[in-house]
């Protein structure tokens, strides 16, 4: 079996952005030479997500004005927001999800018509970290 | 380390369809002859689901309700809605998840007492497809 | 390849409650002897969630919360809950998530600086598992 781990590196200018990783991604599994296995992608934060959706600019701005109005920013009802103001850049990574595992075949990511991989960021304007982990053949 | 590939096929009556899928996933299983390991279970499309709960007509008929409630289907004000009608179906595909993630232990799923792997299809009526990967030896 | 499975037991007071069990996922590594390759760790029940996030008592309980908002226990509305009480904690547990896969990397859990891992109980006071399956070289 082998294995294979990269860290992707972001600072992204506003404090919500949606940011498609899929060549990264690509790229890291071309560097693996692995030809069948799984590849995990996760955030290595805990106000962020990866997640598979589409890349179509009028549905990231309807998830950022979904998760805006379901979990709004800065309240002073969060009882985390004592020193932090992020409260709701938790919760809305837990919406959005931390990881995911994609199947490789062939030595390609095995993806549906439309997927692609994106960095979910809830807290930004500073540095943060995706981990890619591939194990198989 | 073997892997095994396989992929179902999904065509739903209803715009909103939850189908037990549990059976499948078994076969799948059995066919790869892999006895310790992991099986990714995923939606291919960006407007469906795989989860895993209940199997309970009731508690279905809740997600449905639920779902609809926060992320109405079709009203103008989401911008995805151009061309499309769809948005709604890509919200709800994330709060249910894309996959899961099973362990594998003596050739079997290894689940808990009512653990289903179910497919949600959030945008139905056309042909649509669910990916099984399966690595271990 | 290698693989290690343990079950954790967990019983807890209140109906609701997160507990950090990132110390025994550590233990369990260990014990697998394993250093490079995917750990997956997911609730056995359906009303229970594995999720990653900071261990922070005052974002506990804005978790605690919004969920209670946006999913209330108990109401007659839940068709679920004919026999049963528990439709919201089946909801909740879809939000938070049923599982998570951490990368094994140098006989490690490979981290960013304050993930830890949670087992989140909807629908506690009772005795209930999660999974840890490993896998890798």
């Amino acid at each position: 079996m082998k294995s294979y781990k990269k860290e992707l590196w972001f600072n992204t200018p506003n404090r919500v952005d949606l940011i498609n990783i899929t060549p990264q991604v690509d790229e890291a599994l071309k560097e693996s030479k692995i030809k069948e296995g799984l590849c995990l992608v996760n955030a290595m934060h805990i106000t962020a997500s990866v997640f598979i959706n589409d890349d179509e600019s009028g549905l990231h701005e309807d998830y950022k004005k979904w998760l805006e109005e379901k979990v709004p920013y800065g309240p002073a009802c969060y009882k985390h927001n004592t020193y932090e103001d992020n409260a709701d850049a938790h919760i809305k990574r837990q919406l959005m999800g931390r990881e995911v595992v994609v199947a490789v075949t062939d030595g390609k990511l095995d993806f549906g018509p439309w997927e692609q991989i994106f960095y979910g960021e809830f807290d930004g304007r500073r540095k943060k970290r995706v981990m890619i982990k591939i194990i198989g053949e």
